[in-house]
């Protein structure tokens, strides 16, 4: 048994016989793949997509998940091992996650970083202890990293444009009136250096570089793949000849749990949304996000309504992938 | 592709093979006229009936519903086109439609008016976004109409009347503490003038007239069947030889926005009550509500409860109708 | 048609055919009993093993169950008969009972006391209304007693302890920063005595009894096997030689609405914990408790880790025992 809780712990060849399987199921979408089993969808946080996708793929394959919201619900959770539980907290992971593994087949798991302290937040802990106690497999919905994103995105560069392997990637950093989770740009740095591409991150300053245990991983897939991991800070070298744009906001992690201080810099990179005239520069790249995005902040709505624009698509292989993980999971 | 936003973009003629097929999915209602389809759920207002109803009927045709409450467990959303993207909102509904269709089938949506502003709120504009993005149809589950409460109550006119042409039909207002939506006394007032009914709407005061889009279609209908559009604000008058008292209460639209002034009119009027007393004025008619109702507020528990009411049957119905609906829209 | 709210209006021969019934469902848990079925799900309160267990079991029985939660996501709803509705409720349960009996096959419902007044609550209105009004079984998901958890309950102990008569079997108080529900107290001294159990209730004080209602039918039922239904507050006399240890907290009914005061004569108990020294004086007992659990406060981490701890088993055995009475009872 193996749990889906970063592509770290993946193979880029056991990654590309999942996309496989996901183009596959694409193609012939109802299999009984998952017949008679259970798929407990663990929210912490809001959903649209990752809800929809996971709901539909399980019964798709002919399975079926159910849905919790702890503490909207669902009792509110402890997660630290040894914790006196005489605070808010009624029920402890460890009986959660043996229990739902009694029930269901599958555990996936949706919890973001509480956004006070990044220490505390990158031990990752609440996916971390679901994959400790369960007995079943657990799948990433969302924490630290968004492997199941990585996944779509992946497979919708490959649907566009066959053979990634050198092309040039590049992750820019975009504004967001709040703070957000560096997951998704964790995720999009990961899949892309892992892939063979030639990955470009674009940020406002030193203080929105991502978390070193990402960095580092990026960098030594682009070194075994014959690239060197690029950081720039300036817009036009990053977008010059770019065969893919992929954008994302994340708060700067020196800042982490001190907010107020990191709006006075991120109100002065406004500039970093992406539009028509940046994405002029580049090698006709395609545009993606992961979604939600707020239209005119991140992105121009030209650019997402334009034809270079993937992100619904990469929106729709998120049923595609999750079906092929659910299903290797659990064929495991 | 054809939407269900509102019956006055349908015939009588296609509105009552819906309501044929209903009647035989009432007496089979296994099929498997949705089979491995999903059906998206999307409520930004509460729901007993129509989530039940949607859930149950999507499964007894072999399909499947997911419920998406955005807001609440799923992203705030903004519906203007072009709107910098600055404030509460994550979404777009252009992503939303988009990414929806490419997980289900078809996008039924619940969106009540805000109640600030009747000009605004009249557009019915979260509703029309849902239908010029979405790729499948999309089904109103109450916006400022509710054409699924209007099948429902038809079918159980017919089942009770047998031809229900020429019958007097009353559409009431009456007291309730909030000043509620207008959509299905708009909707009653359609569908029984469509279907050749003898129509009087009965409110306290001409601030109760509902918007002339609305009065103005039931009026046309009721000519084109020979019939004329009674208003009227004496009780009496209304009750007299009816065969048919439906009730509902909705907030004044001269006033929107404006409800502490409105208050002080509505609360004048709690004697519109409907009654044992008042029902005995009818032609011994059927008595119906859509629910939820406040009883002994906006009806007496006896009338409820007498064998006159038919509230339960048309909530019933809802279930029959709207299987029909989206196995045809989808069919189609 | 019969309802199943308390295990007081069942016999124990009936309860054990739903207990072997339950067995066979464990071994081979795929049965169409259920096909094309549908089950409302009310919860009043938070679940996330009834949901699961609920939901799951349903699917694996061919059927399908609808989760709402009144007053979020769903109307709130009054329960007096003859009310004036003109407070927040906007739905009476006989409209809400009804309409759920005409879309579904099976409505449970989990409505926990207001912790108000115990005179009021213990009337368990809220389920006994639905259970007047519907026209399908109810099924009680926890009120002021939790049969389901019973049942499980039972069913755990007689797959590890095989023949329970006779056995000593401990309901013991523990200390909990919140005045809790009665429930599954009640129900463990019911299900215990009605199954020939030499039952004691360890409680701080006699303030801690719990209702007379399931005192007198505890007590009833020891005598009719040949028991004593003991009381004590001696922690040493409860622990000796015991066979079955359950732990649960609850508010001192005499205290009920003044929690304040009833907290200071709580807090000196915090020493009622389940900890392995007291573990050691018993007779090697199976420990069990229903979950949620406050590790650490409730029980030691070390108890409930240890092999005598069946706390997972028996919340399994809720999804086999819940399969077994949704089918009984759709069944009859």
């Amino acid at each position: 048994m193996k749990h889906f809780i970063t592509t770290l712990d993946w193979s880029r060849e056991e990654l590309q016989a999942f996309l496989d399987h996901a183009k596959a199921l694409k193609a012939d979408p109802i299999q009984p793949l998952l017949k008679d089993k259970s798929v407990a969808l663990v929210f912490f946080n809001p959903s649209l997509r990752t809800r929809t996708s996971f709901d539909v793929g399980a019964r798709q394959l002919g399975g079926h998940a159910v849905v919790l919201q702890p503490g909207r619900g669902a009792w509110p959770m402890e997660f630290e091992v040894g914790a006196k539980m005489d605070a808010d907290a009624e029920e402890h992971v460890i009986e959660a996650a043996r229990v739902l593994s009694r029930y269901c087949d599958i555990i996936a798991v949706r919890a973001f970083p509480k956004f006070e302290n990044w220490e505390q937040d990158r031990r990752d802990h609440v996916i971390k202890a679901f994959a400790e106690y369960a007995t079943v497999p657990v799948i990433n919905m969302e924490t630290i990293t968004h492997p199941c994103q990585e996944m779509a995105h992946m497979l919708t560069l490959q649907e566009h444009l066959g053979q990634v392997d050198g092309k040039k990637f590049v992750l820019t950093w975009t504004y967001h009136p709040k703070p957000l989770n560096t997951a998704v740009a964790n995720s999009g740095l990961i899949i892309a250096s892992k892939f063979g591409m030639d990955v470009t991150l674009l940020c406002p300053t030193e203080d929105y570089l991502l978390d070193e245990r990402y960095m580092n991983a990026a960098s030594e897939y682009c070194s075994q793949n014959g690239h060197e991991l690029t950081v720039t800070h300036d817009i036009e070298e990053a977008y010059d000849g770019a065969d893919v744009v992929y954008a994302k906001s994340w708060g700067a992690l020196p800042y982490f749990g001190r907010w107020d201080a990191e709006r006075e810099i991120r109100d002065q990179y406004q500039h970093f949304i992406v539009d028509s005239e940046k994405m002029a520069m580049t090698n006709n790249a395609l545009f993606s996000h992961c979604l939600p995005v707020r239209r005119n902040v991140k992105v121009t709505g030209e650019v997402l309504d334009s034809e270079q624009s993937v992100a619904i698509d990469e929106a729709e292989n998120r049923l595609h992938v999750q079906k092929a993980l659910m299903a290797g999971l659990i064929g495991d």
